[in-house]
């Protein structure tokens, strides 16, 4: 959230699977907000990458976002 | 995520059944995009798919996905 | 999810209660799918049962679940 | 979900705070679901009262219950 | 939800904050429902409130709460 | 919650990523509620913030409460 990069323009995708990733980015853009020192995330990842538990709790904020993502897309109806 | 594959071509599906599936599949999908190494995965399935309380948390990611797939197709109402 | 058995026809049913039992179904489905082996989900039946914790995570995601099923029939508003 | 017993004939309150009440009696029948033994549910239930922890997981399925049980009444708007 | 003590008489409120302040208090109502007595929950405050997962727990439930009382409202839309 | 400040006037957002930031700002004023001791919460925050399960937890309530505020901007559709 710092600075003025703009990483969110908009929630509209062409397509479901684009929405799915940006759902991916968005649920990485909470942690990353929480803890901005990439550093300090690099040295997290491998541990919690293989720790079956977080893997399932990532996916279910990527899901919660996805609801998000795919309402505002009206679920890319047609 | 990675390069142009197209998994999720549609929300829509056929029945309530397809969309239970459809949930399933996008569930595991968020685990992969965050452990993309398949082998990894593998060596992890046999832990957490005996632990009730990993089960039950990803059958919680499920539950959110089958929302999303549901709202999608308007409940399959008829 | 295996074979062709059809297990979820349809979101909608008569009564609040049924689609509350509907959701309990959901739920057990999206364990049963990552842990097909029956005996091994029987193994576990005990264990969670007496923990109260995780009979609260499977009520979280009947929850879950129910919110889905209520929405499919307009929360059987008559 | 046992025998023929009706015990949600319907998701419509007059108030709010019946709606809370509701959104709370669903959440203990998801429980309830899953072990049918009241006492064991008895046996657990001054543990998790007296841990945190639990006490906030509660909380939160009763709020899930409670977006269906204010959803279905137009959250008594008027 | 002992006796016949109003709380919760609307979900309306004049402003986001006001309606911030309602999910905060739904939150702590889910908890007192389970755990009615006073002195008890007193006891734990002190511990949660000093845990961070919990004190993130509670504001998890909180943002849940928030949800339906923003519906409620039409996100004060003006 | 305390006093007469006003945090949160509106939650109406320019553009979706200040509705992020937005539910970031949600997110932390859950657990300023219930932990309104700064000098705590301060303690508290290098400790959560490299344990990876604590920074997902947080990505899962700014998840939620951006939900919220995607809704309440009718998701910035134009």
């Amino acid at each position: 959230m710092s600075g003025g990069d703009t990483w969110l323009p908009s929630l509209i995708t062409e397509t479901p699977q684009q929405g799915f990733a940006l759902a991916v980015t968005l649920s990485q853009k909470g942690v990353a907000t929480t803890q901005p020192d990439a550093e300090v995330r690099r040295a997290e990842r491998p541990e919690y990458a293989e720790e079956a538990d977080s893997l399932i709790a990532v996916s279910h904020v990527i899901a919660t976002h996805f609801q998000t993502v795919a309402a505002a897309n009206d679920y890319w109806r047609e």
